[in-house]
């Protein structure tokens, strides 16, 4: 059973390993009046990637606790959309960083906001983040609560930038702080494979199989910076499941070229019934 | 100013970023009735600590507060030494991962526990954590609050293990879920370097300083797997500033010679008053 804590009114334990270790995973949600935009993705990887850190947490637990939210929350925001956070930790016990003999009783922190200001529709200005991405291939792609890396990239942001992207040791372009990214060339599309990524988002999947069904091909490979320059290019995209997609048009200084459609193609409000 | 949060009787708040990603870090401080052992590498690591991670703190706070729990704790304990550990966190303010504008106001989670039980003085048995270890060279040392890995990794434990050793990409050893480690050539001491390292802690310091002071030499380099059986090789030693000092008598299975005396020379209480 989870233990479901009110963010707005109530506090969380101070033994909560989440706090202790970040040992706990998270979920951005979108929501449109009592509904979920990408519902199932998100649950369906909140339950996975619990699977992946072996915390016990079942889909329809999840599903009543976003319906919940819905109707404690959805009608007071009207017809402007608001976000909906969910913390999931493993709960409080074990011996420093081991786990208990029998599993803890996870906590399930529920947060509500309002929708961050959309980015512009002509295309963003974005730059390189300094503060290197380290992945650990065990828990690549997984949305945990070590978050530690972006919160110190954003250091970096000075105002003038939608996002910052990140870069691993090779100089590979990973992601941005809170988005994925795609690379358009002629038809082809390209965006880094998960095992080398920090958070794998559900708009990623969503976009990557937007893109398949309309019969476009879409690569998962390493992103170089020269990719940019490459004959072909045809833009570069960031993307995640509150904003959405956006083009970039300028980044680290250079202008890109920003091509619209892809959120024509890929847009998730079509999900909601 | 801190906020200080006594975990015995107080939540806390669940918009704090500790919890939220990680930004925060901790130490855990052995106490002799109302004294604090290897205080001030531990409040000295603390404050150095949080300023690479730009979380504001004055050493006379900490201070303070490490005084004020000796007086609340120390007596109850009689003669056995307990734990006291300390949890800063960045607060809670901010738009995701970027901060707010103007420094939130940190917390300070102060929580006490009892002594773990101390490893076998003539020897422990260790193994290798098949979790690899990853670390972001501009946090290499900083004992964040993102811990995951160590987490992931001791659910390798079966109970036969005191400790568990993790590797980098290239399987050198580099520390143990909860401990530094050294090893002994001749008379040639090898650490891995801070810029290798998830955690330096600072039993990790103390015994570097008491070698050097003794007039050992101590190289900071990389510890390669086949280091056990080169030429010369005395012993593997794991150090934390709670358990102390321990050597390794099997690693992985195969007996590894035990050389005793670090403990001694290397010993924390001496810096009581």
């Amino acid at each position: 059973m989870l233990n479901v804590i009110q963010a707005d009114s109530n506090d969380v334990p101070a033994a909560d390993r989440g706090l202790a270790y970040g040992d706990g995973l998270f979920e951005t949600i979108r929501m449109r009046g009592r509904q979920a935009v990408l519902r199932s993705l998100h649950l369906d990887r909140m339950v996975a990637d619990a699977g992946r850190l072996a915390i016990p947490v079942h889909r329809d637990q999840l599903d009543a606790e976003v319906e919940r939210a819905g109707i404690i929350h959805g009608d007071a925001y009207g017809a402007s959309d608001w976000v909906l956070k969910l913390i999931l930790t493993r709960g409080s016990g074990g011996r420093g960083y081991r786990l208990p003999e029998k599993n803890c009783r996870p906590n399930l922190i529920v947060s509500v906001s309002a929708m961050p200001p959309f980015p512009d529709s002509r295309g963003v200005v974005a730059d390189f983040s300094q503060f290197p991405l380290t992945v650990n291939p065990q828990l690549a792609g997984i949305k945990t609560l070590n978050r530690l890396e972006q919160v110190m990239a954003s250091r970096d942001f000075t105002g003038r930038e939608f996002e910052l992207i990140m870069r691993d040791a090779s100089g590979n372009l990973v992601e941005g702080t809170r988005t994925n990214l795609f690379v358009r060339h002629g038809n082809v599309w390209t965006t880094p494979p998960v095992s080398s990524l920090a958070v794998a988002g559900v708009m990623r999947k969503y976009v990557i199989d937007c893109l398949r069904e309309t019969g476009s091909e879409v690569r998962e490979e390493a992103v170089p910076p020269s990719v940019v320059s490459r004959s072909g290019f045809r833009g570069l995209y960031l993307v995640n499941s509150v904003v959405g997609i956006v083009c970039v048009r300028r980044l680290a200084g250079v202008e890109l070229p920003v091509d619209g459609g892809l959120e024509t193609i890929c847009d998730p409000l079509k999900t909601l019934e």
